[in-house]
């Protein structure tokens, strides 16, 4: 998929809004628990199904799969080939946080771009650039390195002495072989940074997490961070996921989404 | 496992020696991929079967079964499992490289704590510590962080002006709960570096990949970087795993695991 594609499905579903599958056994309405064989699958099968139309990007969290050992990958596999085959306009990100020395970085490449069809992965940036170079051999694939996340611990190593390692992080990356697919992940809670990453890399799209939940404001976002392409993929996970934890969570969810659709469409006037 | 119980098996063995299980399809003896219908698992029983003698740990990295989908992840929970009821004295470390949010990296702790029975996990530090702090809170099982690689890209953040990142990285960790359930990965070709790094974190096992193919010095590894419980694993994995590539690797292997064992001996003296 193209950035150009992605922006042309944001101009047309009038929403930059990314839908975050963080499948919880303990949070999933318990009757779908109880009676499916593939609750994990299941859940999320609904929730894309319905919500799909009103969001541009699935991010589908790896870790609440590989939790449940090879029976939760195996509906991690089936949950991303029916999402492609289904709807292939959703830009579809692997949140699976990878990166390691070279040729262990292109056999996480192959996990995610070709063994399970994604068009995106999100990576640490620790290991540097022959640890993220192998991810962007691929074209028309993403990596989404992390640069200022929303968690507490982001103040450990990213931005402690006015943030010297996340600048790092943005500046340095864009010399890399195949910079153009780069994106990047900015907290939305940290939104007043977005003007000062914006000046770092104007044309890149940002994954933003922490709207709604973590306290993110969604007007901030956009007006400190949106490019002319809007460049942004404001994602929100537990608010439409546990909108509801009963036999209306599918309509619930379609609500929640339909309201940060809804903002979406007014600031993208 | 405790630490006390690896430092016993490290003077029982003579040896500090981790062996590396990263399989890899294009270099496995071509007999054994054409006739074997689980390559990645029957190559890595016979490594281990015929080296665990000589070694104290065996580290496996996920991204050569990840690069596989549900197949090669089947491969993976088949081989820990069988590692660790065959050989429970052996210290079993998932090199994922994971890290995420709180609520991720405690469901990450869960897929390689529980649903896969590993020892320790590899975990890539640029989140802080509310990203770790969930690996920490299993008895008995460690996080082994990032500190400082042995890729060249070690260099884009870890360690330019003086490696601030990677001495920020030991010196914070320490200070976090459990912090007596981390170790740390320093590369062997930045052996001059244990020094500095010892001052920093006397007590803490360290992962050293980087001797042998990478060009670090086992000698000088040792002499910077040993502890009163030794407080090394030295990891070794093409060296050995594709010493031949022939009918007799598994003989081959044992060769080269036997010479690095006698090293590590006579270090040991």
């Amino acid at each position: 998929m193209t950035q150009k594609q992605l922006f042309d499905q944001i101009q047309l579903k009038k929403s930059f809004l990314c839908l975050g599958l963080d499948p919880d056994l303990e949070k999933i309405p318990s009757h779908l628990v109880s009676s499916s064989e593939e609750p994990l699958f299941d859940f999320c099968k609904t929730i894309v199904d319905n919500v799909q139309h009103l969001c541009v990007a699935v991010k589908i969290n790896t870790a609440f799969f590989e939790a449940y050992g090879v029976k939760g990958y195996q509906s991690l596999e089936r949950l991303i080939r029916y999402i492609k085959s289904h709807y292939p306009a959703l830009f579809a990100i692997a949140d699976a946080k990878r990166g390691d020395i070279g040729n262990t970085s292109l056999r996480y490449a192959k996990a995610f771009y070709e063994a399970l069809p994604f068009d995106a992965i999100t990576i640490a940036p620790y290991m540097g650039k022959d640890s993220v170079e192998p991810f962007l051999s691929y074209e028309d694939k993403y990596a989404i390195l992390l640069a200022l996340t929303s968690n507490a611990g982001a103040n450990d190593f990213q931005s402690p002495n006015d943030g010297a390692l996340y600048k790092s992080v943005l500046s340095t990356s864009k010399t890399w072989k195949h910079a153009e697919r780069l994106m990047y992940v900015v907290g939305a809670t940290k939104a007043t940074y977005l003007q000062t990453i914006r000046t770092l890399i104007p044309d890149s799209f940002l994954l933003v997490p922490g709207v709604g939940a973590q306290g993110g404001s969604l007007e901030e976002v956009f007006n400190y961070g949106a490019n002319d392409q809007v460049g942004l993929l404001v994602n929100s996970s537990r608010g439409i996921l546990y909108a509801s934890n009963n036999e209306d969570y599918a309509e619930a969810a379609v609500q929640a989404a339909s309201v940060l659709q809804q903002q979406m469409e007014k600031l993208l006037r």
